[in-house]
């Protein structure tokens, strides 16, 4: 694995296309690196110091390990962009790039002179996402923001909870959602404005707004119209679904919890009788998902007396053999030891020049005729590592 | 609103491209619906009976609430694609489409005769996005899927949880998260390849592979590669970051949650000062993050101490003039009441025919010159409500 960009193979789908990131932290960086692994040629602009997400988490000599991802299949270059020099080379990037995405906070490339405006003078069909944690206009867009915020605020963190646990509070779901969702439906929508430009020498480019609260809020089903029809405020319902029965997830012998989904009348029927309860299969209570939902406290009961006696391992084995739906909540051994993962190119082992040999998620989507290997080209560079390659080669203009 | 298609504003970013939906459910749904709000024509092809999702919660007069949002900016036809005559229409429907997206179980549109092979043959440029639980191949290819099993096998439902916290299982984060994300990815990689075929007149149609498994799974940051060096499993941590503090959610005298990112020096200095503990921010022991971490449990503890003694919304008001980060975890009467939403047009009321005025959650993605408000067009229609005019018009071909 080179850390020495070559251009994207013809056959990924986004090769040919620039884009710019003027990001930090998460959401920005995520959207790039999407765009990047679909073949765009993404140059990564950070501060000359880097973008601060590189002192996230363990390093080896210096070098963040989750940098490795986050900034795989970009170009690194370093710019101030409060120095003359520094806004004069992003003007010449933006001149020939198709696309930027930024996540600085409302007003902050104005400040630069680096806003809409100014770049769409130097490029009218650059397409510019904006990603942020309220929106680039209502009365919270200058609140700080971060992550956990956009979870609390777009509803997501209220819902991800047990229903009358009140000894910890509800648990983060364990990522960083909102900048995930956020990076996400930028990258979305600069590709469909990319889509829109293309080919028409008269189009202009576009400006796009997305938010970290409004990509989570996005995500909350039927709420919305239902608290409007009816006042229902959606509660937190656990690991369970109200109207489904039984689906849950139970504790076994080894601590390991197992998620079963064994609400179909089919599938019941195979999971009593995999528990050695097919009796409960012929009873009225149980006859169909609404019966069931009534009386799902019985049911967990016995699938939990069941779960109880094997390891999270041996029970999965046995319910896969019944063909009902369940897995245990894999931990990051089980999913990186898992012979489908493996199978499927989920889990990569690429050489990294910076950490040696280290573990890569594939990219979320396989094109035909496109390995999930082919798909990680280069592994995230140091701060500045394609200075040269982009001021002198890419600009054609002389050093500093 | 007007239940009748008009074609797309100009001004929308996929106005004139023509997206073919056999979809059910959540994920395929949820990728053609974001590609509606962006202006593409979508056609949803159901099933005589209609999508199984419109019998998902509440109704009124047997419309699904849900579905006035999931079904919105899109046609419907209904098909028996076991039939001929369904076979047949739906192929000349491929034949002016520009893309397809499926979810059913892997091999089932090749038993239609319908899989991508056939469909190129009457439209070579056709971009077929492909949903399914574990992905076209591998040992899991064949197994059942269920959302809850994404969640669980990409590692995300393991981390969702409390430390220490057994008498509970691990909550779902409330919303079907791995469907979402899998039409996330989904629509991403179609419109790329879309953008790839646009304006080459030798370019094929694409076929695009993404799994509910990989989609959550690719979120997972920096864990795969640090499992890979140091053999690392990430534990749960609660609503807590172990990185930083004090960031957490406490407990409110009205029984609500609020989150606080407080662990940035300055903001730490505010937020002890908003308490009334001005004094823990001269401590040594506090003096930074990285010391903060480690003696965070008696400052979590003075933090709750405050805020129990507030409603959420009084210590939210208290800290957001302090200017420190925070938010109670909105239900969703917080979402629809919030001034914030309602300026930036999440929350939008409009007219269903169907159901009468109901609010709808705008568009993750915000575009300059186009409102929120004119990226609902209209809401989901009845099953087969557009036959005639799809049949009709745009098939130009006599009713059956």
């Amino acid at each position: 694995m080179s850390a020495t960009p070559q251009g994207s193979p013809a056959t990924l789908p986004l090769a040919g296309l620039k884009v710019l990131e003027l990001g930090h932290y998460i959401a920005a960086p995520f959207a790039t690196r999407l765009l990047a692994d679909l073949g765009a040629e993404v140059i990564k602009v950070e501060p000359p110091e880097g973008d601060p997400v590189r002192g996230w988490g363990s390093q080896v000599d210096g070098h963040a390990v989750w940098f490795s991802v986050h900034g795989r299949n970009k170009l690194s270059v370093t710019l101030d962009l409060k120095s003359a020099d520094g806004k004069a080379k992003l003007r010449r990037l933006a001149a020939r790039a198709d696309a930027l995405v930024e996540n600085f906070r409302p007003g902050q490339l104005e400040r630069y002179g680096l806003g809409p405006a100014d770049l769409h003078q130097v490029n009218p069909r650059l397409v510019i996402a904006r990603i942020s944690g309220y929106g680039q206009d209502g009365p919270y867009r200058d609140k700080p923001a971060f992550g956990a915020i956009g979870e609390a605020m777009g509803g997501l963190r209220h819902l991800t909870a047990s229903p009358g646990q009140t000894e910890h509070p509800p648990p983060r779901c364990g990522v960083s959602i909102s900048d995930d969702l956020a990076g996400m439906y930028a990258a979305m929508g600069l590709v469909a404005a990319c889509w829109q430009v293309k080919g028409d020498p008269a189009a202009k480019g576009r400006v796009i707004d997305v938010d970290l609260v409004g990509s989570v809020f996005s995500l909350m089903e039927g709420m919305l119209p239902e608290y409007g029809l009816f006042g229902w405020v959606r509660q937190p319902q656990g690991a369970a679904i109200k109207t489904a029965a039984p689906t849950n997830t139970y504790p076994c012998a080894d601590g390991k919890w197992l998620c079963i989904a064994g609400n179909s009348d089919l599938i019941f029927r195979r999971l009593m009788a995999a528990i050695g309860r097919p009796e409960l299969a012929d009873e009225p209570r149980f006859a169909n998902n609404a019966a069931r939902c009534e009386n799902v406290a019985e049911l967990d009961a016995a699938i939990a007396a069941w779960t109880r006696t094997k390891t999270g391992a041996e029970a999965e084995s046995i319910l896969d053999a019944a063909e009902v739906p369940c897995s245990r909540l894999y931990d990051m051994r089980d999913c990186a030891e898992d012979p489908h993962f493996r199978a499927r190119g989920l889990v990569l082992p690429v050489q990294d020049p910076l950490l040696g040999e280290v573990l890569h998620p594939a990219a979320p989507f396989r094109f035909d005729g496109v390995s999930a290997r082919e798909m990680v080209r280069w592994t995230g560079p140091a701060a500045g590592a394609h200075n040269d390659h982009v001021f002198l080669e890419l600009l054609k203009e002389p050093a500093e």
